[in-house]
């Protein structure tokens, strides 16, 4: 299990706001409940199997172009441990529990 | 006024876990009042005057060198409108209005 | 066809160096006739199919497991045309013509 | 002394080609002598002092604001050592050492 953050974004659009690409995005995740995943203001970060997370992001990297773009970059951060189970909720909880100590 | 992500990495740590790093940066952001920013698993979010923000960015780098680390890796992605004014909360509305329409 | 750059830092290595799992990648990449590639100071940046890409990168961030790191992270960034045929050697040459002119 | 990756995307800028940017980032740093860059398909990499890589970073990511660009997202990495001197040239030759042996 990994958690992996993307965003992606067609370039060369015409104007500047992409939030109906990022809606068109978070449509493909919402068809898949083996996943978990937050909508951040940057980002997208989703929890789960790292096979299943490449083929939605491959999905969400070609969702611009059937829109239309004609050039999409599309960023992705992997982050997986296996001494560990690591969630998203854990990851928070670690940090705050820090803070508070 | 910017929307930035910043994510601040030790490497060669001994350990895999670098919550503490993490928490040592967000109390650095803690004592700024001008800006806003929240936690994600995958980084920290910023929302402020550009200038201000780089300058926390170079605490948040030398944070960890401080606690003894001898390798620092920082990611900073900058989202910065001049069209319009763009905040955190501005872009996460205009994507859930897209979803709901 | 995509540009492809790709960076694999496992963490928690308790040395900062990182060249010898930087080199393995580089073989997983060797053996892969089908693809142009080029390390830089940052990371590895790859042209080709972007379907081929992807199982290559999962081979390179599987690497350090293999070699007893407990945390991966792995970046990606793709730039994808579909207007036009672009290359590595292409993107650099489209900025010296513009440089020259 | 840091190595540092930095990329400057205009959005919706009507045309997908964004090289007139990238050249004009460059003119940039082709007026600073006190650092060390080379320009990739991806990015540029710059090697200097910290403080003054950043200030020409911010000059990189005003640039395309001037050219009439009216978002701007910029991507830096940077990557400091402080156990050692860390330069492009000797990251990349431990990697060709770690794959000739």
């Amino acid at each position: 299990m990994a958690i992996v953050e993307v965003t992606v974004v067609p370039l060369g659009t015409a104007e500047p706001g992409l939030s109906k690409y990022v809606a068109g995005c978070q449509e493909i995740l919402e068809q898949e409940e083996k996943i978990e995943y937050q909508l951040t203001p940057m980002g997208t970060i989703i929890e789960g199997d790292l096979e299943l997370i490449f083929a939605l992001i491959k999905k969400m990297h070609h969702h611009p172009f059937e829109q239309g773009a004609l050039r999409v970059t599309t960023s992705i951060k992997i982050d997986e441990r296996r001494d560990k189970k690591a969630s998203m909720k854990q990851k928070l909880g670690s940090v705050h529990d820090k803070l508070e100590s």
